[in-house]
């Protein structure tokens, strides 16, 4: 019997501390039938690897809780920083089958493929990103298998564990499922197979696929910061036709009528929408000073609190940048039932991040595509998603300024890098054009808004959420 | 009517702002009755505050998942950073009524008002460490309140939250209660009543209220900060007699027989723990070098490792130190019929934080009953917690220092740092007795090992947590 080489673990560890070292984030997948040896080799690389950087995650059958979230949510929340590692006990993978197979979820996800697109997706851009995915299936000899789960029956103490095996996922359902998803990801990050029958032999052949893997990546991780380029891509002349119009009017009297049947309106909604299980999301981005939190205001000033909750976007912290750029908003999407907004939102990546540098060329140009799977996946779960892109014209924003330097009580909200930023203007307003004609989609579609005259603006959010909200839950579109 | 005054809420705005840049964090309380007014004064708050640095956090009816960790969970997780904010809308009050009048866990927690000495440590500690603390206590006309109830009941789209009010805590319930906790927790920060029958004057009730604690926790921070005194306070005789015996015996081929026999004992009991659902809490310290990680590694080596988790802990991380030094570890605790093994701990703010000044005389002193009040609260609701203390004596420590550095796979592990800490022996171990000395007791003992010998070390550590499975399972002492 072959035993596990001592020289591969300890070659394995000295690896992954450089991994560690250079910031590459490692993600390792076990997937397997039940009893097929998936908890023992895993834990046979646990124990290898350094438990500072180290984590280990379970895909369960989802509960409730969980299940108001979407699918990919655990998976997002459970990604390794830059330089660390994640074992996956099952994964996305399992978790795909289960959706399919006990059909959860069903009335809103229409067709289980879409979350083998979800997948893709997921693994494509974290690979982008520099994620390491290494995918391993395990299969055992079936005489073994069976000895095995007799043996966890006859002990009293662990005979619920062999009970466990048999309400999952049926083992015929999972090998069928598990072939068509491996070929359908097996180009972004390839499948290992490894036969547990001989424990030895299993564990050396993962620590081997192991080495090889992180060997590659780091070289390719050094070949790719040399070959980083940082460029905006502006160009001389672009149209810029979709802002030219900043201003709708609205009197005093009119707004002051409308505005509170509005906020009633839309608390009634929110209502709705918890009943329905219905999430919502809402972004706002603009030019500085468009009046991005007042319109929010008026929206929420009505709303239940314990049902909404507002993201105030700023500059990442330290943790927030050693995750995929996405993590910090795939971490907090609405779970069913509420209401998520983001003042401003992941579209800094081509906004800001472009403009200033702070993304590479590729990062940013990238990001589109993205961007759009990411919000896919939210509609595809439910959830309504609205994004309002606030247009200001250019005195406005000098005025809005002006004013803020001269009001006590508006002064913190005018810092040196709002007319840095208006220096840009041209720059942004070329980026934010690239945006909205890029990730522009039918189920998440942009709304621009005329803000030069504050009332006029916030009523044409309001007035749209309600009748997204009423389309969603009724089919109608009521007029406005 | 009396009016909301906006000079008030931009006043609140303008503090919030200040304790913000002064890193001190702010909670706030709203509790009541159904229908009260909560949700509307609470909303008025969060209008007014900066979405970038507050969050709001609504207590529900514990789910199944939340009922697998501690009582205190939620809310240890949602405790704002240093000069953040958090809304509470219900607290750990109303939950401490809706454990005890739907008796909650209720095998597990023999007295309720177990709990409410838990919130008295809670707030103690937070308050200690410079949390801000406004508990607001809302009421309302009886009448005002039924009228809206009657509202909500009317509109088809509210009606089944009208509903929601009569399958929560009964009121009359809820009522006494309340009257009892408030009396009980008083004196760590006061409550406010505000009655709600008047929405403006309840606003700026509510306004002023914060509005002079928070000028008084500005003025409380400064002084503080001018006080600060940071010493080990070390004695020059100090005994060390409970770190004499440095060294058990056992053979090889002891070792050899026992090991297994007691790690298969070991993933029995891990799963006859899950079924019970009983979560165990595994400590370990001691001098450097001392063999912790190997003796942790014979302890999860058969483990199934869905069912436990390693967490090594580093220095703190920026966003680690914004917050109470307990935050770390209070939201990582075990769930229910998990375990959770760490390497290095909360003692670190007796040990090392001691022994190099990061924390401060009053810090230091004071975390031996924080502490204790941490670790009675995870035994109260039914945890088991071992912690081990490994010993080494000072020859021994050098010849494994030695050996790291020329054993190429062992020389990661030495650093510069262990070095430093070797030549402040005797602080260490001062800190170390007085330690053990303050922090032992009955639930939560500390257990000595003579680690000069590996074998012998992690021989006694597999049979201390055997023992203590086995006592706490099926109330037998087994003399392994």
């Amino acid at each position: 019997m072959t035993k596990v080489d001592e020289a591969l673990a300890l070659k394995t560890a000295e690896l992954v501390r450089q991994t560690h070292e250079a910031g590459i984030p490692v993600m390792v997948v076990f997937e397997g039938i039940p009893a097929s040896g998936k908890s023992r080799l895993s834990n046979e690389l646990l124990l290898t690897l350094d438990a500072k950087y180290t984590n280990f995650y379970a895909t369960q059958r989802p509960d409730s809780e969980l299940l108001r979230y979407p699918f990919l949510y655990p998976y997002w929340k459970n990604i390794p920083n830059k330089g660390g590692v994640t074992l996956f006990f099952r994964s996305w993978y399992a978790q795909k089958l289960d959706y399919e197979i006990h059909e959860l979820k069903k009335d809103i996800i229409k067709d289980y493929d879409l979350l083998t697109q979800e997948i893709v997706g997921f693994e494509s851009m974290l690979k982008e990103d520099g994620y390491e995915i290494i995918k391993f299936y395990l299969s055992v000899n079936e005489q073994k298998r069976l000895e095995h789960i007799q043996q966890t029956k006859k002990n009293p103490l662990t005979r619920w564990k062999a009970q466990e095996y048999e309400t999952g996922i049926p083992t015929k359902d999972y090998q069928e499922g598990m072939i068509d998803l491996m070929k359908a990801t097996e180009e972004i990050s390839p499948w290992t197979h490894i036969d547990y029958t001989e424990r030895g032999k299993a564990a050396n052949e993962m620590y081997e696929t192991i080495i090889k893997r992180l060997e590659k990546a780091l070289k390719e991780k050094k070949k790719k910061t040399e070959n980083r380029t940082v460029d905006g891509a502006f160009t001389e002349n672009f149209s810029t036709d979709m802002f030219d119009d900043t201003s709708d009017d609205m009197s005093k009297a009119e707004y002051k009528e409308l505005l509170p049947k509005l906020q009633n309106r839309i608390r009634e909604l929110q209502y709705a929408l918890y009943q329905e299980k219905i999430p919502m999301m809402l972004v706002y981005e603009g030019m500085d000073a468009a009046g991005k939190g007042g319109n929010i205001k008026r929206v929420r000033e009505s709303l239940d609190p314990t049902g909404y909750e507002v993201n105030a976007i700023s500059a990442p912290t330290e943790t927030e940048l050693s995750y995929h750029y996405l993590w910090r908003f795939a971490t907090d999407v609405p779970r069913s039932g509420h209401i998520e907004i983001f003042d401003r939102s992941w579209y800094g990546r081509v906004l800001v991040e472009r403009v200033e540098g702070f993304a590479s060329t590729d990062e940013w140009q990238r990001a589109y595509d993205e961007i759009n799977k990411f919000e896919r996946a939210l509609t595809i779960e439910g959830s309504i998603v609205i994004k309002f892109f606030l247009v200001l014209d250019k005195d406005e924003q000098l005025k809005r300024f002006e004013e803020r330097q001269v009001t006590p009580e508006k002064q913190w909200k005018i810092t040196d890098e709002d007319w840095r930023n208006r220096e840009k203007w041209d720059l942004y307003l070329e980026a934010s054009k690239d945006m909205i004609d890029k990730t522009s989609t039918d189920d998440a579609p942009w709304v621009i808004i005329p803000a030069n005259n504050k009332r006029a603006a916030r009523i044409k959010a309001l007035k749209t959420i309600i009748t997204a909200c009423e389309e969603r839950l009724w089919g109608v579109k009521k007029l406005w």
